[in-house]
């Protein structure tokens, strides 16, 4: 895992670099033919990639985004009306039973489909009409960290593709980034120490970096068995925060820009509760003070473009997390490549 | 607490006569210009309510159905290309800022807006094209009951007026099939007392009764202070499995039909992890044996219509999970009424 969270910086050059190819040849269509809607299908880790497409590509976009639920398809047999649809399922193997499923009926009923995966043999690359390979290298550990990472740098081609005010020279920027994350491994196996008796947990993120909030919590929950919920500051204050008390230990993605208000009001609140809060935060947030309840990525990440300001922050965000995870596994004594119960791919209907 | 779960017959029973007439003009209304999307708007118990209506919508209208993710139109100011689509923002007080917003924008850009609240002179009520009542009653305790039953019935209806085939004879069994899970009061009491320690659980639903585990979970945590996870059968399998060790508390939500062989799968797996599991079911499914591990709705919940056979589950089936949550926090020497940090309306961004 730890190995495969360093490759991250190299694999998503390669990938950016490769599929750029790929990429403008399917804008070039987009742009006759531009979807009236989006839907998004994935499991596990890749449905974490695919909520933080939902959010870009609304942001960036403005076409309406949808979350599959695949049981509508695979259980109940529905058929929706796909019209002007594009459906796009991401799966590191490929060969996800349920969200292949979902491709198959959309594609029967007139969408446009593109697969997003790891693997260029598998049946997604082959039943999409579009495949986007994220070039990850094969990824040995249970874990998925790098083609997590990989398939957030498609989402973001994916809004470049459908017309989005990314610049490519804003992406190329992300390995650097990636890289700057890295610089903290020491200092986060440090940080996680403390936690060796962490039995339970909130993740906090917003918008942009919400879908890391889920990606965190799923990390300690299938390396370190740690249960861990995961919310948006919005949410979290809907009912669950009743759940804090004193030392409760929450995790914050807390970059700059329109999401940080909420998250600095929710600190402070954690703070009132006597709550254990730690931030995850870039060079770039001067109200985060430096203390030992904040990681600091060593990098500004900051882009002149006309997105939001933390548009470029959800992969370098979620690289300390990932660095958190895997120390934390190894604190409490656990392999995180070979978490118990668990196999590298997953089917199910 | 109790006494609003006990209101839910009668509470249904008068939304459904009072609404109906509004239900059918909306019908005429919706017959001339269908929507080709629909983006359901919430927070809290009502986004959960929001999540059923997500499910049932798709599986009985076949048009795509998302969830809003408010912080898009709230914090990043983005604008939706909303021609064609059916907006509906769901709030038991109908003060909530964010979904408000979220309305107002889809308004600006073209969509056709509905309201669904508890209380008729709301913002929500006077800012919706239409607006739904649910005719539940003021609710005064903080844990929501009867107004997430209301607002689970209001999606039928919008179903209906959908063109989906939904019997209004069916719907109006809901509040006699609400009152069989009322009978189970006393058998609830004694089964949530072994679980006074419990501090974290999770809970599995699936298909039209994911909602419900997202509801139960949420009951839990903010009437019990218990960190509860839920997650779809297919989802849990995909990495948060491994957190489940000898005596993990699971709950999971078991009706016949095409969900249950996945839940049934769940639950050997679950035995053989040595996890402890309570599975919500009723007296049509015969494939599970009357025991301590089961809580049974004393009716068949059986209809004749051409839906899937659990459709008309979800209600009657969230009812025991209500009392249960109750019953836990009585048993914890706790209020519900007054959980500890939240208060009745909470207003986010």
């Amino acid at each position: 895992m730890r190995d495969e969270i360093r490759q991250q910086p190299a694999a998503l050059e390669r990938t950016l670099r490769q599929e750029i190819k790929n990429v403008e040849k399917l804008k070039k269509r987009l742009e006759k033919n531009p979807p009236r809607m989006i839907v998004l299908a994935a499991r596990g880790t890749s449905d974490n990639a695919a909520l933080f497409g939902r959010y870009l590509l609304e942001i960036a976009t403005g076409i309406p985004v949808s979350l599959a639920a695949p049981s509508i398809f695979t259980l109940y047999g529905a058929s929706l009306k796909c019209q002007d649809a594009l459906f796009v399922a991401i799966s590191q193997s490929g060969e996800s039973t349920d969200t292949n499923l979902v491709l198959e009926r959309a594609k029967e009923q007139g969408a446009l489909t593109i697969g997003i995966t790891n693997e260029a043999e598998s049946s997604l690359a082959k039943l999409a009409e579009h495949a986007f390979l994220v070039r990850a290298g094969r990824e040995k550990s249970v874990a998925a960290t790098k083609t997590y990472t990989g398939q957030m740098l498609m989402a973001y081609l994916l809004a470049y593709a459908l017309g989005a005010k990314i610049k490519l020279d804003d992406l190329k920027r992300l390995p650097d980034w990636a890289a700057a994350s890295l610089k903290l491994e020491a200092e986060i196996r440090e940080r996680a120490e403390p936690y060796r008796y962490m039995r339970h947990t909130v993740v906090v993120g917003r918008g942009l970096n919400y879908a890391n909030a889920y990606e965190f919590a799923l990390k300690m929950m299938e390396t370190c068995y740690v249960v861990a919920e995961r919310f948006s500051s919005a949410d979290f204050l809907h009912g669950p925060i009743a759940m804090v008390e004193h030392a409760f230990p929450v995790f914050l993605f807390g970059p700059g820009g329109v999401t940080w208000p909420s998250m600095q009001g929710m600190r402070e609140r954690l703070d009132q509760l006597k709550a254990d809060t730690l931030v995850i935060t870039d060079a770039s947030n001067k109200d985060v003070a430096a203390s030992k309840r904040v990681i600091r990525i060593p990098a500004k990440l900051r882009h002149a473009g006309p997105l939001p300001e933390d548009v470029y922050t959800p992969i370098p965000y979620v690289v300390p997390a990932q660095l958190f995870a895997a120390s934390l596994a190894e604190e409490k004594g656990l392999d995180p490549d070979q978490p118990r119960t668990l196999t590298k791919v997953t089917r199910t209907l």
